[in-house]
């Protein structure tokens, strides 16, 4: 379910967008009498559209080619002294050489890459924000070879970057320096899949959209969805812990992924494959590998859990005067829809101003999936009288007919490509107690006072992740320096998390003590140092540099 | 959903119990025109029940004085050569001295018991098949003084034995020779509920059934529910990682369970108490410590993510002549029934005639919870018709009104009771591909012939989780040799686990590599190294002997 609240601030009043908003959208209590119950909605590939984010979000190729976040991040945001986002020095890994190359192309003949044109879409992340050096890119095909390959890495002290889709936003996915990349993309089997469990069984390169088709014709679904659906590999899922749009009603990876097999830095191969709902036998330790960014082990399959695909999807967008009022039309919508409902989405009165701004968008939105269409168009109706008698709810719109949806969620997705039309885009991914994700985005308009363009909030409220997002008119370090470690701070006396789901890679690898005790991190320390003693495995990235 | 299949077996007709099952219960189709939609279920408090094991099943007070499994577990199976399940000898660990009780004493002072007959209990697991012999029981009420006791004892090498509710059945809560007992009995606060997110934060020493009853009175559950929920604690279903009735529904611990605090073996704290539901800065630390049995760590509290009370609760029974059409009905109700489906448990015709003959009880069930009663009702009306008319079900029984739902859960939580009526019992807990479930019954049937007094087989088919016992009149090491290795061999050439959710502890440690590659064990033990380098937490259990 997705909710805007047009006018969040008690103190805003509605904007001539809000307004234009209203306008053009059917009135609830129209939209009631035409909801039909029997409106599906299927996805559409995507293949070949510009590169998205993990947030559902897409840039145009003009802020693809230029980029939006601070660019150099080798040096510091103010040209002084290093930001705690900047790469370390290179550490002493060796250099490739002739030999090397040659061994290369013994185990994965005809797949070794070395044309710098090939390696630029490897070394860049889709930012444009980290750029590697790296000279070689391996694709191999089978679990053998990238045993292989790490095995002769490990012995020569050859640092690796394993890469999937390179979707990632915070610099996890590309070379500091020049790691060897070793990219998933031709290990892209779907293994076995059995139609009684729903378990599904695939290599970690399968693109997550591939996927998905596959099993949609099958009648189930892959119990995460992104935006960047289209390039991510299920691989770099898993190691990045991706959350996504069904994160609220399926759960996340640590409870889906059923089983990893994972090649470990000296090439053993840890087979932890299970296709099973249970198994209680010793130490979980696929677990560690999921969301451990690729630095402890390079996870080569994958099997998954996967739930069977709805019958009715609908979609609903509500008005909201407070952030308040949002969160007990979220409690009402929980307790109203229960089950059926698979996301509780918002945008606030400020995303709306700058969609209708910068892509003449008016609209947004509440996605409800269930088994059956009459009795979900029935709960979903009970549901909005309820919200509308209460009172909770100004107004909105219900969506059941493919195209309406697709506008609908396109008000959600593109958030991120009219924030890049706005201006330079300072980007903040928090996890917080849900009563409290807004708080933050109005702290902080207040602190930066006139000093930033826009001052965002959206995100997902139902797993209470807040996706904060400032604008300037051109990169400005003096604003950063505001920004930063000011956002930090708030999360932290929250106790929030610094990155609810984009991971630390290697922008955010230095703030991690915001999120986590020391105790906490020195004991991640030891296991990177137990199962990847030379630390050739992605380095640069999610460990903070004060670990030894 | 539970299901029940009463002539499982083509070649078995219908046996009197069943017969008198059927003559007994409404037929289905009254049964519909029956159906409330407004009935609601709710647990009863079971405290000062008789201990219950974690598939839902309890042992009468004279099964409970007897014992049921092989009592002397120390020597061999049949008295010579040792039993893999025997415990190894007792490990180099210093003795308890009487400075170290003063020591105690000042940690946790007038929570030191020594007395023989308060020790008594904390000395044997409830099925007696695993006997201790600790002079020492401590009860600490803080993280703190769990912090002291611990680094008091892993200076002075002393072994110690985590317990919570002691409702173990694979010998992992009790001490095996003189191990400390360290009891979460005191540690059972509630510390926060968050009414938003669902989100509670408790002590370890929690019982199940108190915190589910304060969810319930704020209109929330726990995610899982066990037989043994009056006695267990939250410490203990984490660390054994319990599965149980609701898995089906809500997912696994590593899923629902948001953060840990766990105290290490050297008295370390380790605060990953995260009360979020996404949080990706670094690796996810809990998870290892979710199933490992109190050998990694001593988990002192939990947070953890709990779904809205379900508004409507109807069971229904039904019986199929054939496992194949009791998977093939468990296909079309996830199909139509979907999300408000909780549960899908089966029980075999033997378990049938078990509770017919000694408990005089003459029927079983089928779950579905959701958030609307008069849909509910609607869509298991739909599927109940479906059902009838594809003759995949013979006949069956709904239930509404709590009295009929209590008599028809008592038929699948009661079937361990009827077994210890029947005789000696051997049980097997595992996890297969759900279509080869019921195969491992047959064949076992087939394998022991007139061997076996009875080869019973029930469980959680939408869990893939087959609960195996064999009976005979008495201990039989001969019956023992024949089910012994071959359902475990069974087992692992389906890929199957040979603990689905009861874990390894004592009695299966050694029994690992059916389930899982030496590489694995291998790593767990890298990581029990680490964490536990005296290896003092919860010795002999979880890990094989093999592992130095």
């Amino acid at each position: 379910m997705r909710i805007v609240s047009p006018a969040l601030m008690p103190v805003c009043a509605y904007t001539p967008v809000m307004v234009g908003f209203f306008q053009r959208t059917l009135r609830l209590r129209t939209a009631l009498r035409h909801l039909s119950p029997h409106s599906t909605f299927s996805s559409t590939a995507t293949a070949g559209r510009p590169p998205v984010d993990l947030c559902g979000s897409f840039l145009p190729a003009t802020s693809w080619q230029s980029g939006v976040c601070c660019r150099k991040l080798h040096s510091g945001a103010d040209g002084s002294k290093p930001s705690p986002a900047a790469a370390p020095d290179r550490r002493p890994f060796s250099r490739i050489t002739r030999e090397d190359l040659d061994s290369f192309r013994k185990i994965v003949p005809g797949r070794v890459i070395t044309d710098p044109d090939l390696l630029e879409s490897s070394n860049v992340d889709w930012l444009k924000s980290v750029r590697g050096s790296s000279e070689v890119l391996l694709r191999p095909q089978t679990t053998e070879e990238v045993s292989k390959i790490l095995k002769y890495c490990n012995g020569r002290n050859l640092a690796l970057n394993p890469q999937g889709g390179n979707t990632g936003l915070v610099g996890g996915s590309v070379p500091v320096y020049d790691e060897i990349v070793l990219s998933t993309a031709l290990m892209n089997n779907i293994l076995t899949f059995d139609g009684i469990s729903g378990i599904l069984t695939c290599q970690a390169g399968c693109v997550l959209e591939n996927v998905s088709i596959y099993l949609e014709e099958r009648d189930y679904i892959m119990p995460l969805d992104l935006g960047a659906k289209g390039s991510c590999h299920i691989g770099g899922n898993v190691a990045t812990n991706a959350g996504g749009l069904r994160l609220l009603r399926y759960g996340s990876l640590h409870g889906t992924v059923l089983g990893l097999e994972v090649v470990l830095a000296d090439g053993r191969v840890l087979d932890c494959l299970a296709t099973l709902r249970k198994d209680n036998t010793g130490y979980d330790l696929k677990q560690l590998f999921i969301g451990s960014e690729g630095t402890l082990g390079v996870i080569t399959a994958v099997s998954i859990l996967c739930p069977r695909k709805p019958k009715s999807v609908n979609v609903v967008f509500l008005g909201c005067e407070t952030f308040e009022q949002l969160l007990k039309t979220f409690q009402l919508c929980r307790g109203m829809l229960g089950e059926i409902m698979s996301a509780y989405e918002f945008l606030d009165s400020e995303c709306m101003r700058l969609l209708n701004t910068h892509l003449k968008l008016p609209n947004p939105i509440s996605e409800t999936s269930g088994s059956d269409p009459t009795h979900d168009g029935e709960k979903l109706h009970n549901f909005l009288e309820e919200a509308m008698n209460s009172s909770l709810v100004t107004d909105g719109t219900v969506a059941t007919e493919d195209s309406k949806i697709k506008a609908l969620w396109s008000m959600r997705e593109r958030v991120t490509e009219a924030l890049t039309h706005d201006g330079f885009t300072y980007k903040y991914d928090i996890s917080l107690p849900v009563e409290r994700i807004y708080q933050l985005v109005t702290d902080m308009r207040e602190h930066l006072g006139g000093r930033a363009k826009s001052v965002v909030g959206y995100g997902h409220v139902g797993d209470g992740n807040l996706h904060l997002n400032i604008t300037s008119p051109a990169k400005d370090p003096a604003l950063l320096a505001a920004i930063e470690p000011f956002v930090y701070e708030w999360t932290a006396s929250c106790h929030g998390s610094i990155s609810a789901e984009h991971g630390l890679g290697l922008k955010k690898r230095n703030y991690i003590y915001y999120s986590k005790p020391r105790q906490v991190v020195a004991l991640m320390g030891d296991i990177k140092a137990m199962l990847d003693p030379k630390g050739i495995l992605n380095p640069y990235k999610t460990l903070p540099d004060d670990l030894k």
